[in-house]
């Protein structure tokens, strides 16, 4: 397995996600790298790392800021080194990761800082909802009042047709959600919901509901990075990546031959499982932290990554499969569903919950015991992108 | 020499620059990705290239369009592989370059396109302006009515302050790109200009005039980039990436210690000149494509990538160093200056002009007889990011 290791995760933090009133983004992101520094004494920062990878959806529209890979450079002590800014939509982040492991596979860098942010909360609704749609298609989806809520929707109703999914079950993925975002301190969402207050909650686009949506989020997270060779310098613990894989989808739904299945899903998680060696997920991989920003996108990244057959999603849910003690634990931090969706920090958000889980430091009840191989799992927009990482500890 | 080199060009393509109406954005690199593989008959995309990596400033502002990666994969047929969009300011897809470079370093990718767009000429320009002070500090800079012409004419008066440059010596820079972009077809403006026709013209901050400043443009550049060793299968001409460099600098003025010169560049320099052993730019590189988005702007980049001693840049272009026939002939594209500013295009179409000239087929007058070596300087912002690469046929 040795020579599989591409890069080793020796440190993370995040900042509680919510709604975060008083700080900028770039305030959010020195607070996670606080954390990450408080947890890897070993670490000094401008002696050790030497690149910056930022992940940001859409500062340019929430605080018309964008070059953000040198404003986190700043903020952290590490100008002039080099930084930069990744955009990816919600997978900002994610991609922002992989291309900090490949840079430290390619040997040009040695430590390398990853880090996400998002400030999306001081804005009204209706801007949100506009921003957000940056990351769809402009001519044909954007300017026909396609929102994500309606891009999920048609997905969710295709899902349903084809293959009898049920709206009972969508609410099964928010109930589960809730119910493990409640033992998350840093969760937007800390209370368990049930099926029915889920399925009463008001249509947003049929047959999401309210409760069906991941919420509006401030947040930040980062993680650091290095060779194999170099982690235990940093830390006794650290945590390996050993897959890595990105694939993208036609941006506009009306270009895909099939709404129920996302291409990226498909090619980045081969990627991901030839580079680590996996063949079977379900057996050989522990936890799952995947991109259920709406809770159809769960059900339909179950099957995409391989975890069940084709239109088997549904049932997976209702037969508990991945509930903690299930064949195979999703979204043990409550999701973006219940911890919340700052877009461009959800990718390293991802990675900080692994890191957490595989170390064992994760909270009672949502602890996967002994996990020992974790896979992240993000998306940006309606599945153009997808980002997907396999870490061992 | 052979085992310096990080990554070799195997063909690139790039739209005229100017105003080009009736196109999008995605239309315009489709245009310029068809130059590139008709000047690569044995390069099949879809077999060969794995990997898209896409510099983009402000798509979001200008056409409401941000994820950019997988827009690119569609219209260039690769769909479902991997593309990532690169934001950081006007060296946007100098940074992809060199994220690219990275990659094939890392052998996680063989074939890479690296493409740079921006469609700009189409709003009006209070709004252009203003879409790019997103790439400066917007509590302390861009809430104060600082733009861009006014940040770098802040460098301009403390570097006349302090070195006596004077605005004759702007000028000359402006001149100088004009006579090589009057011979370059792809260049927005293809006319001389005099001196006093520079100076003449109507302030915009002083001591910048019109003719100091970049035009706003609209166009599209690409390169196809691979593992050395696999280079002559595509082409029996590459052109050898040997050093890559990234800096940063602090993205407010207000926050430097020294507006003379720009920290990013040092820092990008260094790195690039020891990856590929250069130890005396002047004698060792046969042209340079700088980043002269303001004609102050060339002058401190002669200084801080070491062609010249600190103060001596506007003596250098004074004295006709840096012309055809002196000891390192700059910008024989016409520069930003007089080439256009796409500003997402700008680091892809400055290496599509080294790739010109190191394989001969720049037009006379602007070719620099028998090129061996280039480099490329792209900057972002005000200086907060500067990537450097240096090449060789």
């Amino acid at each position: 397995m040795r020579d599989r290791v591409l890069a080793a995760v020796v440190s993370a933090g995040m900042t509680k996600f919510g709604k975060l009133e008083g700080y900028s983004a770039r305030e959010l992101l020195a607070l996670a790298f606080r954390e990450a520094l408080d947890r890897c004494p070993e670490l000094d920062p401008k002696r050790d790392i030497d690149a910056v990878f930022v992940g940001n959806m859409a500062g340019e529209a929430w605080e018309h800021q964008g070059h953000w890979g040198p404003i986190v450079a700043d903020w952290v002590g590490l100008v002039p080194k080099p930084a930069t800014r990744f955009e990816n939509a919600c997978a900002s982040s994610g991609v922002a990761f992989r291309h900090a492991v490949t840079a430290v596979k390619s040997g040009l860098t040695d430590v390398a800082l990853v880090a996400g942010v998002e400030k999306m909360t001081h804005r009204p609704i209706q801007e949100t909802t506009e921003f957000l749609a940056l990351a769809s298609d402009h001519p044909f989806e954007q300017l026909h009042g396609l929102t994500f809520p309606g891009l999920y929707a048609l997905m969710a109703t295709a899902h349903m047709h084809r293959y009898g999914t049920t709206e009972e079950q969508l609410a099964m993925v928010a109930v589960k959600a809730h119910k493990y975002g409640a033992l998350n301190p840093k969760a937007q969402f800390q209370k368990p919901v049930t099926i029915e207050k889920v399925m009463s909650s008001r249509v947003i686009a049929w047959p999401l509901k309210l409760y069906d949506c991941c919420p509006v989020s401030d947040g930040a997270a980062c993680a650091l990075i290095t060779r194999p060779e170099l982690a235990k310098k940093f830390t006794d613990t650290p945590v390996y990546v050993v897959g890595s894989g990105q694939g993208s989808d036609y941006i506009g739904l009306y270009e895909r031959e099939d709404l129920t299945t996302i291409r990226s899903t498909v090619a980045a998680s081969r990627t991901a499982y030839r580079m680590a060696g996996v063949e079977n997920p379900v057996k050989e991989i522990d936890l799952i932290e995947l991109h259920d920003c709406f809770t159809i996108a769960e059900i339909i990244a179950y099957e995409d990554l391989g975890l069940c057959g084709k239109g088997e999603g549904g049932r997976m849910v209702e037969e508990g499969r991945t509930e903690l003690d299930g064949d195979i634990p999703v979204n043990m931090s409550g999701g973006l569903k219940a911890k919340g969706h700052p877009v461009g920090a959800t990718g390293v958000a991802q990675v900080y919950e692994v890191f957490l889980q595989l170390r064992g430091e994760a909270e009672r009840g949502r602890q996967v015991p002994d996990a020992e191989t974790a896979l992240t799992h993000n998306v940006g927009g309606s599945g153009p992108t997808c980002v997907v990482h396999v870490f061992r500890r």
